[in-house]
């Protein structure tokens, strides 16, 4: 258990270290989903996210120096579920490409809100400690999170869906 | 592990089952972060989420049906991990009335975003497989759940988080 936290600069930072966790996961992870897809487009979308998540972690660790302090991760378990579930939901769709790709969606999308939900908490707090600069950082990163969201939803509705149907069709 | 999933309706019917486990864990998560919450507002928030919540459960006992299951629910490790989460915060700011309502806030909208994620899943499946029944299930969820986490947003910006600052002082 981490120390107690007394104030809303504590909370703070605590979302901060949390977050630099998730977003450190996320990294490694995104390698992986990338290699998993099978659509192009998504794949496609996988590694530039993956890229832009590195641009996260460097806003995190500026966020940190803002407030003097050495970036440091604290265990997430919230990300380690996300990522243990869109694991198992790789393994159970394995040999089925399409479904698979709208799987690897399904969780990299409840990823994204997530990470929407956590920066927001953090520009609320920035923004209320007068932390002008911490606040947009955070924002530059929603604006990131939800373009990736609305990107990977896209894809959803076009190719990758259609094409799970179009497993399912065959396999009925 | 649970069986393969070798179509989008089976995909569909994974994700019913995964936010099953969700919301149930969930409304029993709500009452305690009820009682947990000092600010009346926010007290009165979780409250109606809860009740809320149950709706939702409802919601998908209907969306079972409509495929003509037995509602289920599946081990959702990213709930837990939320849930966990939440756990964790609230030890960490136990004896700070303004800091936990404000980190009760920061869990609960973490939840809400994965919900928000998970029903838009299933309503582009759902809508894809034209089972339109169960797409305008989701949605009603939908609005509800993003209604829930603007109500947050307002409740930190507004009193909680002030609050919160003014502990921050407080303890300087």
């Amino acid at each position: 258990m981490a120390k107690k936290l007394h104030t809303l600069q504590d909370l703070l930072v605590h979302q901060l270290k949390d977050i630099y966790y998730a977003e450190k996961q996320l990294q490694r992870a995104l390698g992986k989903m990338a290699k998993s897809a099978t659509d192009e487009t998504l794949r496609e979308a996988f590694e530039k996210h993956r890229d832009e998540t590195a641009t996260h972690v460097e806003r995190l660790e500026e966020a940190f120096g803002e407030l003097g302090l050495t970036p440091r991760a604290v265990k997430c378990p919230a990300m380690d579920g996300l990522l243990k579930e869109a694991n198992e939901l790789l393994t159970e769709t394995e040999g089925e490409p399409a479904v698979m790709d709208a799987a690897l969606i399904a969780s990299a999308q409840r990823v994204e809100h997530y990470e929407i939900a956590a920066y927001g908490c953090i520009r609320t707090y920035a923004t209320q400690l007068g932390l002008t600069r911490i606040a947009d950082l955070a924002d530059e990163t929603i604006a990131e999170e939800g373009q990736a969201d609305k990107t990977l939803t896209q894809i959803a509705e076009s190719a990758v869906n259609a094409a799970a149907i179009g497993d399912s069709e065959a396999t009925v």
